[in-house]
């Protein structure tokens, strides 16, 4: 193991404490030394990785970003425009445990760039480069007949990345339990608007 | 004055102080203690009135939705289901500096109502509101063959929250002076879909 890779270990070990921290008591719950105490090293040791509460949950929020991109990257992105929509949005609806941590630090960090200059223009970052691959596959469906005639594929980006987000705050008020009945019936109406030629799976079965 | 309008009158005056503070410093600026510093009154006096710190977010929140509704009831409910609905979308994008707030204020809420279960369930049941009240619009558009058919009522309301609370999550970590230029396009391009046939305002005007 490389100084690097240790280096590397001992960010992803404090980031993962961030992670837990934002979780159980949201943003306030993280300061230098609650990292430190979590993650059972010492608070010099924070400051040598992270300059500021604020880089702490930049960073955190990076990670989770990265992560979604990781598995979006396993998705195939040559099917039918609708099913690689759909697989990429299963990546992000909070139905399990893990899922449900990641959109709560999302909507943390939301809520907290919306009075933090210096986490606002991350956020939009982040925002503008998903609407971005959505609208991507959208152009793509819409040069072949699979798009809407009447939906454009940049405002139909930026409504289905609205409609997940929305989703995804609405159901987080939600009992876990009854996340994915609320949302998989409304991911589908919606893509049934931007699509309304594709046919959605046959019998409706259950597998992908 | 009767001792009852006093009360009122200085909940009122609790409840602003509290709302400045989200806005400024997100949920963790409130305190019973910071309210009482910033209503300018004793701790004594905010603890009458409130019992907790759960209890004056709550509150905040709800002056916010009773707001809001106050707005929508000056809302004519007679014309085209589309027009109605623009109408009453337009009382809560954040486009001015107090809609900003009150945006923030929900926003504040709904992030914090995600770990705190005393708030998920006010949370969870002003969301049912909203998604009940544009289905009543949109099962009269759907009778009146105004609604895309392909849209289900109850869906179709879903995702038209979905949509705006998204937008909103999004318009907020942008400059202010970009928001109302991201957001009105992306409603209308949403409302198109769910209403194919209606003509937008004739030629476009910039009136309502």
């Amino acid at each position: 193991m490389t100084a690097g890779d240790r280096a590397a270990e001992r960010r992803a070990h404090l980031i993962g404490a961030v992670l837990d921290l934002i979780d159980g008591g949201g943003i306030p719950a993280v300061s230098m030394r609650a990292v430190a105490t979590a993650a059972g090293v010492s608070l010099a040791q924070v400051q040598y990785y992270f300059r500021s509460k604020d880089q702490l949950i930049v960073e955190a929020f990076r990670h989770i970003c990265r992560d979604v991109e990781g598995r979006a990257a396993a998705v195939g992105f040559d099917g039918p425009a609708r099913s690689v929509l759909r697989a990429l949005i299963d990546l992000w609806l909070p139905v399990d445990e893990r899922l449900s941590r990641d959109a709560r630090v999302w909507l943390a960090f939301s809520a907290e760039a919306t009075t933090r200059p210096s986490l606002m223009s991350f956020a939009a970052e982040v925002d503008e480069e998903l609407r971005e691959a959505f609208a991507q596959i959208l152009r793509r469906a819409s040069g072949s007949g699979e798009l809407n005639p009447a939906a454009d594929p940049v405002m139909a980006a930026a409504g289905l990345l609205a409609v997940i987000d929305g989703l995804v705050v609405q159901s987080l008020v939600l009992d876990e339990s009854e996340r994915a009945g609320f949302l998989s019936p409304r991911v589908e109406a919606h893509l049934d608007l931007l699509f309304p030629k594709a046919q959605r799976k046959p019998k409706r079965s259950k597998g992908t």
